[in-house]
């Protein structure tokens, strides 16, 4: 098992690769990187929406490093990254170096791989883990709370839950406020806009077993679908499964 | 007891006074407006140090409504305002309607109210309530984490604990984390830089009882201590002790 740093040095030397499973009990965090100039709206989304946008650390301008691992380099050490322009994706590259700018400010934002190995040790299952697969994630048709030029739908996860396992899995989440916490629907796909389980927007679909019961979680995803309806001119974000390794246990974001 | 409407209402009809047990279980909130131009380097400080400066709500630019209180007016119903011009204190009028300008953004921070209610309900007792006074608070040697042009030092609240509930006092304040969460220091002012617990830089001294332990809190007054510091040209805050009433029932904010 490697430790984060180790993990970090095979990326920055060039190994591209999912996260998931590397540096075990380390919290992961989604990496979006904006203008100086859009960063009150990005920091203010994310106060007002601390369920899909729970912000673990937000850089000063131009900084390449972040307190949630002293030494890392945010241009380099995560293993893959995308670029957008004008909202399009222009490029998926293993590093940002070339394209760094005084300017940026880069937003440390909590993700579920935390709270999934919290399920996993209160002996909760999850189903994207045991296929093997990402997890699935839908636009729902609820909106975030608009701030200054940034707005868009709330992204929600889901995994199929035992339903005698249903309660613990709110419980185990909902101490962990800062990775999404607890679920923001249990049940009914419908009630979120949501017309099919099986067609995801994000990620891929995931086999519910006899009795599970689809349930839903504010999703890190949520600030790259409002760049993606909002467009500022220039964004970098990691790509999807490939996110920032800290050196901050994930004990620290679980509350008593 | 008032409603926390009914309560705003005298306010804005004149009343002044301070509003500990007014509208009784209703979250209180400490106020910090800046102009826009600040308001970037204030949201980022409330992010870098949560404890101190929990975020409550902001307001878009102009605003004069917050969503913890729908209808309320920020301009007129807290019963007392401070106004500071480059640092310094310069009127403490019963509103500030004639002040506001289209670039103000309103800041609403979690308040020590809220957890000394939910001391009383555990059975801990809370000096400066029965002897009513203010709560004690002072200027640490610990520096908040600075954000752009913002930094100044933690200040704290201190209440006198019966050193046989101080367990109980942490574990109910833990559960807090939205008004200053669990205490920073128990037991040793000269761990935090604090000369004599008699003599307090804001509030009133509080006598501890035979057997009480000195107990440190992060302290809303944080904000105003920075803006002293760092002196912006242009800042309103509540007047201590004169908060802003919430339609948001303490319980919100007390996690399970």
């Amino acid at each position: 098992m490697l430790t984060p740093a180790a993990a970090r040095a095979q990326y920055r030397a060039g190994l591209i690769a999912p996260t998931s499973g590397h540096a075990p009990g380390f919290t992961q965090a989604n990496l979006v990187v904006l203008p100086r100039d859009w960063a009150y709206d990005m920091l203010l989304f994310g106060q007002r929406n601390p369920k899909p946008v729970p912000l673990l650390d937000v850089t000063d301008a131009g900084s390449t490093s972040t307190v949630l691992a002293p030494g890392a380099d945010l241009r380099t050490d995560l293993p893959k990254y995308r670029v957008w322009r004008d909202g399009e994706l222009v490029d998926e590259p293993a590093d940002v170096v070339d394209l760094w700018r005084d300017d940026l400010v880069s937003f440390l934002i909590g993700c579920s791989f935390s709270f999934e190995r919290a399920l996993l040790d209160a002996g909760v299952p999850v189903r994207n883990l045991e296929q093997g697969k990402n997890v699935s994630m839908y636009r729902t048709d609820r909106e975030c709370r608009p701030a200054g030029r940034l707005s868009g739908p709330l992204v929600v996860s889901m995994r199929p839950i035992p339903a005698a396992l249903v309660a613990t899995a709110v419980q185990v989440t909902a101490r962990m406020p800062r990775v999404h916490g607890a679920p923001v629907h249990v049940g009914s796909p419908e009630a979120l806009g949501i017309v099919d389980n099986a067609r995801p927007d994000f990620g891929d679909p995931v086999d519910a077993e006899p009795g599970d019961v689809p349930v839903y979680w504010a999703c890190g995803v949520t600030p790259q679908a409002a760049l993606m309806e909002v467009r500022p001119p220039f964004a970098i974000t990691h790509a999807p499964g490939h996110m920032f390794v800290t050196d901050v246990p994930d004990a620290v974001y679980r509350e008593p």
